[in-house]
């Protein structure tokens, strides 16, 4: 099997890198914090002390980081990683970003012989650990083709959205609708509670009716509606409220890179950021305790 | 069989009322425009002269009015047609009003003795026309139970959703819910096409993620991703902007009189209301057309 570094081995990054082992490839991996790199370590990814060290010789560089800012950072200075690649290698950055870096990132690949996939995801923690994320991916079909061993290790789907910066795109776009109707119903359910409908009621009637969206059932703002909801469990975050914040940032970021005015996304994006200044640690559905009432 | 009463014979009202006639009862129905009244006989319903004659004897009163203005002038005034009906009778509101008018024709029908649902509906023209609305009411179960096989006439299912006014304000949070979803999808859509991510790539990611909802399948924003949506036929209404403006309007004051302030859904609104100033006639996923850009 193939050599895959991988960058960023964190909540999401671990257990990936840890599917990688387990369905047979060699991995060197690197990141910053220590306690990562141990848990990484038990998993069977091989510990290497830079970038650079994760990158050499390897047939696939896969990266997992924050923000576009440590993309940046690691992967387009003058000593770049990518340059330690083996010829013909792959790199797939997972990370999710905004499009300039993930766009600046491809050009960098192509001035270095090596082919780039941004490759954002989405299914959460619970995904990248059961190996069912979906993979949202912009760059070459040839490309994804070679790379599919590696994403199929992580992941249950791939969906080629286009080329550079077009799985950034659709993520970004994605985020920003769950991010409205998850505002959108927060409130409505606030609206429901104050006027003496029963939650259950009017979860009864969204579900059935133009209402019904995918945050209704996975991020049910009010606890006792769906099993095993954040809600019935103190808002435990199945997916945070800052990511979303995040999230709804690179979709505001893409849209004014676009020329496009937001209004509804702007909206939910000023609600996200504004309760993650406190509470940006609890579950994205968390955001009803933030609907201002008086 | 039971005779019913019925005021508002227009587009939504018209195929009602038909098709109570064709459920076997008899129907005395009003409008104030002569070629719904036409429309309405010709499809076996008694035309009458005024709603106070409508109601006359009825033992259920109907009424599909466009405003809560129409219904406190037609039924809340001092010869109201509710005190002409029936001993026992019951008056099932389908209009999709505000609540506090709602919840003043509920406490007019105590007054008079008469039993009061709020029964707005979804499903539209199509909907009406084939007998498969959704009422969402609001009133006693013990009504709504005496109501149901005038309700079956018109509908496919009823969701009874709580005490008088609780189907408004089911149906408020419902579009309110439903309309911020599709703003969302507008400005997603217009994003992706700016930035070069084919639409169809875009509602490939979004029906499987969790972007996903009602308003993608059924109002589809753009040509050519869906079988015969309203994109598909330039833009003719399957559900007026107008009308959802209305609707988010409704959900604004249900918002108001519950002391919520609403962030998104208030921004929707804004959407579709300066859309509607130019194109309410168009179906709402036309909002795509009026997302600003430079």
């Amino acid at each position: 099997m193939s050599t895959v570094g991988f960058i960023g081995l964190g909540n999401m990054g671990g257990p990936m890198a840890a599917n990688l082992v387990k369905a047979g490839f060699t991995v060197k991996g690197y990141d910053v914090v220590d306690q990562a790199q141990r848990k990484a370590g038990d998993a069977g990814v091989e510990i290497v002390t830079s970038p650079a060290e994760a990158a050499d010789g390897a047939d696939f560089l896969v990266t997992m980081l924050p923000k576009g800012q440590h993309v940046r950072d690691v992967l387009l200075g003058e000593q770049s990683p990518l340059s330690k690649l083996a010829s013909g290698a792959i790199m797939i950055d997972c990370s999710s970003i905004d499009v300039p870096t993930s766009r600046d990132l491809n050009a960098r690949g192509i001035e270095l012989g090596i082919q780039v996939l941004d490759a954002p995801v989405s299914g959460g923690v619970s995904g990248a650990t059961a190996g069912t994320l979906t993979f949202m991916v912009g760059g070459e079909e040839s490309t994804v083709q070679k790379a599919q061993p590696v994403l199929d290790a992580m992941g249950s789907r791939v969906v080629v959205t286009g080329g550079p910066g077009a799985g950034q795109v659709a993520k970004a776009c994605n985020q920003m609708v769950f991010g409205s109707s998850l505002a959108a119903l927060a409130e409505a359910f606030t609206i429901a509670q104050r006027l003496g409908l029963e939650p259950q009621k009017l979860f009864d009637v969204l579900r059935t009716s133009s209402g019904d969206c995918w945050a209704l059932h996975n991020f049910t703002p009010l606890p006792g509606l769906v099993e095993n909801s954040a809600a019935d469990n103190d808002y435990a975050p199945k997916f945070a409220a800052a990511l979303l914040a995040k999230d709804l940032g690179l979709a505001l970021t893409a849209a004014n890179s676009a020329g496009v005015h937001l209004a509804v996304g702007k909206t939910a994006l000023a609600m996200f950021d504004d309760m993650a200044k406190e509470s940006g640690h609890l579950d994205a559905s968390a955001v009803i305790k933030s609907i201002p009432t008086s």
